[in-house]
């Protein structure tokens, strides 16, 4: 932390998207954390509570367009990025200074220099877009037919799938964040297949979201009249989430392996579900199963088995860090069902961030992650 | 029909479950229907007004428990039956008159003779509940643990799957009619497997339905306040529906087979979807599974093949009698992604029934289930 | 008719819109009417099934753009217009030619000349906008902040709620159908204000709609994630049914007056309550307000008092034409709450619009909206 | 506190309901307490994690049935009932020992003098019934159809409307937790009323809440498939929260006065808004109004007087102890429109007693209640 202040100063650059404000929500309450910048472009010059009236009252500051950061004088520790992809990397490769001479699109950063300048050294970048998970570059511009600007960082960046890459976010620079579907989905199969209890083949996951996954932008789609009392499968076989679900599952396995991966929109808020199909390994069992998942999990704070006759429900994590696991015998023999549940706003996106935060900062990993969830 | 009306006189068994509620709903504008009777124990006594406020005015009978019937006079062409399961099978047995002794539990009918005979000869009989779904008894004692106590009966029932069973329809007495599930995963599954088209081992059907598939019964699991902003999946490789679809699936493939089925609870009053995997038989692509559903689907008036860029969503068929097939390449080679949506109530249930009844009784198949979705 | 078709040719301008495609779903099952004609300007060019999934396979024409449309030949008998108020005006004014030279914005008609010509003699107009709603042009430019361009036509435009103008409406040309919260309100107090059971002063309409009501339009505050789990009032004090409600009650009463009315958005897609606060007129009572409203409603098919121990909801008129009204005295003496409940997007707009046309056209006046509540 | 604990040592009485598990659900994680107690007379014997799944994993004891609780040893500092009315004053009584001699139903209380004796001298009760709001017995028995047994006790009960009671708060033995409806339209009547800025006649409270509120009972009114997709209003100028608001505003005005109370069920779990309608007093202006609340609201940490161009919903408070009051000039002259909007399980009900509790021992009031609202 620096010496103008004892606690860690904050910025959040894409404050006025779901994620951003729920960023806002639970940092606000961090006993360690002060948030002193952030931007929103579209809504620069707004103060929050007009654009998110449940964040009023708690002395934040008011939006700015990324552009306008006087970022000399900040002294910031940590960077929240909740942009959207391309915009992220972009971004990010300007404050990590990767270059000091025209990295930055003028339309962006109109100093990039200055605050490069300002924050270099000590600040720790979270980022939570899409930019830095994907380790093979190739990989990333085939499914986001984007060039990616910052190939360089993406070496250094630590995929922040908290459980799994703990040590490595100690020491990160640049953290980035898991997909909300990935996340649920890799807590739940990394320690199967690194355990080989389970096949690298036949896995199929079919996930269910609730709608604050799409963000706040203008969709006809996400109309209420659209979504209540309805629902639906999209990007069937072609979600972006499917080659950071594969990378992952294929490292934990040590081949490459691929995945059947169908989400479905339900009308709902928040939460996230994922029921998941596998193969077991020969001779496993599903006590065996279980007994992975326990012995990775059974000192977790967030993540939890549970017993054998209780199912998952959104509802029982919705508005907390917690992720539930549950391991269930298929009638067809040798299959096992998985069912795993998060709020996808927060241990899916800004919850999980936070909790890497705490890691890169040496606190308690829970801090600011403690509320039970809430229900009804 | 009887002389004494042109029209179909129909009774609906078990009318203040929703289930019933929605055959009143659709058979009040049959222009060849009069309901003549309609029976709930609990309810007894009460217009229909009182117990489904939305079916006022329309000139219905009062409820009346089933042993308050008097049989002789009513003169019935049809019986819709539908009860919950175990006591369907007993009033059933009564009213085909199997025996003509004591069968029927006195609790129930108090003088089964006289509506046995009342109602014998011509009158047809549509059960809505599992009785005589299952053709092999053992199966049905199996997984209902019930003594099945109309064994005989079931062997002249005929599977009410419309567009497969049509022509033993026609000749039907009685018609057991599917399950919501079953109607979804068999409309889907039986062209593939009778083509050939699609492998019989690996069939998962991921399976998500409205709440009022669980009827009006008071539940916790039921209230408002546990389903809303929630979802979860239940009955895990357990629910009554699998012995069903597994029955017919192995019926059209020609060998016995098994499914993986996990059913959802999602937060919207009518609607099921289903998104269902399968691996693609040797040299067959998407191509070829679509020809095989549009061959049997391109003149049906309530099952359409949707087009490739189409997705089936709930809100397409809220309210109508309408199924919608989708059929996708997955990523994964060889593998297959199928979506098919209904309404439970009416496709899924009540809706199917009618149609049922129109063939039964030589009507154009379409009467009273015109009604195009309701959306938003 | 005309002597092409022994149906009603039909058209609906501004069919893209949600009460457009309820105007198509209803319309598509009426025995006497055929849809000739759909326009959408933004959805040219694609089938109705694109837009509107729901609406397949009904042998619809395909959207064009108003300027598109060849209107000699298409020999039209009634034109629905469900187009935003002042482009309705517009529209309107040119197809009842008030004047045949260049009066129409060459931006909407390329050729107003000919269509004015095509369609001139006996077609129909009913308009669903607000534009020939109030009697008074200075009140409507006061509200709409609009020039009105078709200031004459407004003299012979018929405000279409339908109990109530009935014998106006069958000679009508033009009728201009109420708003959603008019129609509820209006129903339930002009005959109470006729019969001056209630005083002029005092009333508060506090109003309830669901989604649906604000259209199919991209506004931030329509997502799934703003409304649902949510509700609160608008355009407290300002919105534009305000003063059609008050022309309509003054005009019933006899003498000016104001109302207090305020709308709220409710999580629900369909349906429309009004809790009405009234003061009785001197030495009234409940059973005189009821009789009130019995003796105008006794033989409506559409619109009932409800019993004195029920309570109008939503969800006993959903999808229906239905309007429910209740009358409750309050604990406060002197003062009656009245409660009154309708589908927004049927009696409150394209139901009552067809309810309009079939008096127009001497047809049986529930064609088409016979159909029963959808529930649950 | 006790010299056993630095922590208060707090037991919650009725667990089981949704009350009960919000108060859990808050005080788990206040500095200050222990939970060392959990009553549900149904549900004995169950760990809260069975009955509430989203309550796993927080130390919490076992729930029992009150007549087994072993009152000695336990040296409770406070203690909240959340049981129904009538069963709570019983229960009270014995608690706070009025009598010490079979004053409790043998059938709740097995060893009444045990825990009466165990818990003596510095117990703290904190009551979130009905059972001691009203001050005149009269009144309660007139509308709980009750007589009430602990009349003495009535007289020391404070009213815990925690802005407005705040110093008889700090020194009360027993505090009576308004009910949610009356919450919000005191907090925002009381100040108007006492500063006679608004007309004691003629106050009509539009109210509408979530399903929440009707508690976690089997009763069909409150299945999902009855709410979703409906509203309506209930118990129509009976409801029992009436006379709690008149008592207070009676009270605040130095007249006696009534008011028209009509609560609305609304499909979302949480969140209570009241449409408040008034008359202002000669001469008042909403500016008057405005600056009345202002005043005494403006220090307070949950009571908030909301811009003149912001309108308070309910997704603005979710999950908080937040309350929003805004203030509205109407079209007709010398009326004002009031709107506030709540959570009802918090600063309706959970929320409030503990901050209530905050106050009775000497804490910071906001203790454990900073949680900005969940949104979306």
């Amino acid at each position: 932390m620096t010496a103008k202040s004892k606690k860690i100063r904050a910025a959040i650059l894409g404050a006025s998207g779901y994620t951003g404000a729920e960023l806002v929500r639970l940092l606000v309450r961090h006993p360690n954390v002060e948030i002193v910048l952030m931007t929103a472009d579209r809504k620069a010059g707004q103060p929050i509570d007009t654009v998110y009236p449940h964040l009023t009252g708690l002395g934040l500051p008011d939006l700015i367009a990324v552009s306008d950061v006087e970022w000399p004088g900040l002294e910031l520790d940590v960077i929240f990025c909740a942009l959207p992809h391309a915009t992220s990397q972009e971004i990010i490769k300007g404050i990590l200074h990767e270059t000091g001479h025209g990295f930055i699109d003028e339309m962006i950063i109109e100093r990039p220099a200055d605050y490069a300048n300002a924050i270099q050294g000590s600040v720790k970048v979270i980022d939570l877009s899409a930019d830095f998970r994907l380790r093979d570059i190739d990989v990333y511009t085939k499914w986001y037919s984007e060039y990616h600007q910052a190939a360089e960082l993406q070496k250094e960046a630590v995929y922040g799938l908290t459980e799994h890459y703990r040590e490595d976010i100690k020491k990160a620079r640049l953290v980035a964040c898991p997909g909300c579907y990935p996340t649920a989905a890799l807590l739940t199969l990394i320690p199967l297949l690194k355990d080989k209890k389970i096949c690298k083949d036949g896995i199929i996951i079919d996930a269910k979201s609730g709608v604050s996954g799409a963000g706040r932008s203008l969709r006809e789609a996400n109309l209420f009249t659209e979504v209540s009392e309805a629902m639906h499968p999209y990007a069937i076989a072609a979600h972006r989430h499917s080659p950071e679900i594969e990378q992952e599952l294929s490292r934990a396995y040590g081949e490459d392996l691929m995945v059947t991966f169908t989400p479905h929109l339900v009308p709902m808020n928040r939460g996230e579900l994922e029921t998941i199909y596998v193969n077991m390994a020969d001779g496993q069992t599903i006590a065996d199963l279980r007994e992975s998942l326990s012995k990775v999990y059974e000192d977790e704070p967030f993540v939890h088995l549970v017993g054998e006759d209780v199912i998952p429900a959104t509802r029982h994590v919705r508005g907390s860090n917690q992720c539930l696991i549950g391991v269930y015998a298929d009638r067809v023999p040798g299959r096992a069902i998985l069912v795993v549940a998060i709020d996808n706003l927060i241990k899916g996106s800004s919850g999980q961030a936070i909790q890497n935060m705490n890691i890169m900062f040496g606190l308690k990993e829970t801090l600011s992650l403690e509320q039970a969830p809430l229900f009804p």
